[in-house]
């Protein structure tokens, strides 16, 4: 054992966000931390329970923390707008598992005592017109003063006809993007001024668009539908997959890590839309900008073709394929290019400040 | 309408935590916020599905965030105790709204990126001790950083035969205490040096236990347990109640007025302990020091009896009655003395710092 002035303590900055969460895992049961959200047996024998034909609805939990200053700003988004993203970017997390119904939300409200209370009326409001258009109700919360405001939800759904799992993909697997990507990450430069409209010749309908998909994210719940209707008749449910909200590039990798393969990404097949497409920066902020909330899924080929057929906006972006990583071999890389991944799309770590 | 000038914005501090969640009460369904936890229906129909003479199990879901420099601080507990008091506070909600199971807890933890790893490694060692003392597994969570220690913890728990509501009292009714009070707050005097025990003439043994109530609090899931087994035969479940960690006469208060009774409690059965009794601050304590996670329970005089009896350290300490208040009436009464009851007994609140 060494003392401590051999060995100066270890700091949350000096692990990352990933590797704090690794840690964590630790103290909850083998791979439980594994995907979006947690997956909550019903506690009844599911041959027993249910009606007819209808085994007991598992339901599936989430917890997200927003902190101002890290996640969110005035700079960047209103009180409305920041509720409907807290509550939309957890029941992202729902749909990533495959859920089909949002049971509700429970809010955790920090502000200090001089924030004033329309601030807190708008971020409900955002919050109810969430649960007014995806479903579920305010179930509870609790509120308290502190220094800095933040918001920790937490979603509850029911699962659909099967979950959605990171490490359920397969050597031979489609990539399928449920839609485009990069959006989120220029509305965020064009509401930070980090970037001229004008000046990048973006038009102002894309900027529009891009500023709704940072502000008022969509939960892909139609995407789980979509997968569900398009199961081929005979296959078994059997669907990797995560949301992108730390980044494609990150989604695809943690689909790729789990499932014990390498992900080929075709270069050539990103989901860009056509303004971002002609930025400098629009690759990366494709692979890396986070925050677009689409579905990444690993489907077998059959499956994927008729997904893409019955969901606009789909495409295919890759596929899995077999050889598991040596040490220090990447998880990803094109399909169709020699050239290496822009570096930095790991995904967010918000411990490094 | 009047304008900015003539009307100032209301902020946190002036409403106070009540006002603030009866605010917020008006985002969820009506009733939705009137316990200690929500109660989510199993969503299906009880009469098919479950298990022979079982109905699906009910889901009780709680969140309560606990932030530092206000419920918690490096002088009072350490990581371990304070992971421990952090789920054993949530739990209480759940064994309060009738809980039979734990199922398990999300945590949000926000810190600085300077925290000590083994700080966060103590809190969820705390966490961890609590669940396996309780039952229920770790189920997910979030980390972020931030500008001050905060945890967000969301528990499951599924309902036993029953739920225990504020709403359920009736006149007649006796209060029951399942322990003590008062005992926590003495714990948090004798961390923060508020009381020299050598010069108040305090045990040994008294200051142990009263630092133990504050920093290793107990969910009375075992209260719940003897309830379920003192009810009569024939009578049908009705049970008002809410735990007390808001406080003895808070808790006694909130049943009261959701029952739409008076309540009147006996000076001479306030549940003290001896020791405490001497202090001169005994008898506040009791009734508003907090935190002591008690069931108060209001209960038909034949199974309260029977409750006491099962049940070793709970006690009789009043009565419901009739005479709804008029205006300005207060809710709560001596029922065997003409002093009016101390000030500043009716709960925290956390907004007013």
């Amino acid at each position: 054992m060494e003392g401590p002035l051999e060995q100066p303590v270890e700091r949350l900055a000096d692990l990352g966000e990933w590797e704090l969460l690794r840690r964590l895992a630790r103290y909850a049961p083998p791979g439980q931390f594994d995907d979006d959200a947690a997956l909550i047996a019903d506690g009844q024998d599911a041959a027993q329970g249910g009606i007819a034909g209808r085994r007991p609805a598992d339901l599936v939990v989430n917890t997200d923390v927003l902190v101002e200053g890290i996640h969110f700003s005035d700079a960047t988004m209103g009180p409305e707008d920041l509720g409907w993203r807290a509550s939309a970017a957890n029941l992202s997390d729902l749909a990533a598992m495959g859920c089909s119904e949002v049971v509700g939300l429970t809010v955790g409200l920090v502000a200090p005592a001089r924030t004033p209370w329309p601030w807190v009326a708008g971020v409900y409001d955002g919050l109810r017109q969430s649960l007014d258009h995806y479903g579920g109700t305010l179930l509870g919360g609790d509120c308290s003063g502190g220094g800095q405001r933040l918001l920790a939800v937490t979603a509850l759904g029911r699962l659909g006809r099967g979950p959605i799992r990171r490490r359920d993909g397969r050597t031979g697997d489609w990539l399928v993007s449920t839609g485009p990507h990069g959006l989120s990450r220029l509305g965020l430069a064009l509401l930070l001024g980090e970037l001229d409209p004008v000046a990048a010749g973006l038009e102002a309908d894309l900027c529009r668009r891009a500023i709704t998909a940072h502000q008022r994210p969509r939960p892909r719940f139609d995407a789980v539908a979509g997968l569900e209707a398009s199961q081929p008749a005979g296959s078994p449910w059997r669907v990797g997959g995560t949301d992108s909200s730390d980044g494609l590039a990150a989604a695809v990798v943690a689909i790729a890590r789990a499932s014990g393969c390498r992900a080929r990404l075709e270069r050539r097949s990103l989901p860009l839309i056509p303004g971002l497409a002609a930025l400098a920066s629009g690759e990366a902020w494709c692979l890396g900008g986070g925050e677009d909330f689409e579905l990444v899924l690993a489907l077998a080929p059959d499956w994927a073709e008729a997904l893409l057929a019955a969901l606009p906006g789909s495409q295919r972006i890759g596929a899995l394929v077999a050889e598991p990583a040596a040490a220090g071999e990447a998880w990803l890389a094109w399909a169709d290019s020699d050239d290496p991944l822009p570096e930095g799309i790991a995904g967010f770590c918000h411990f490094q400040l």
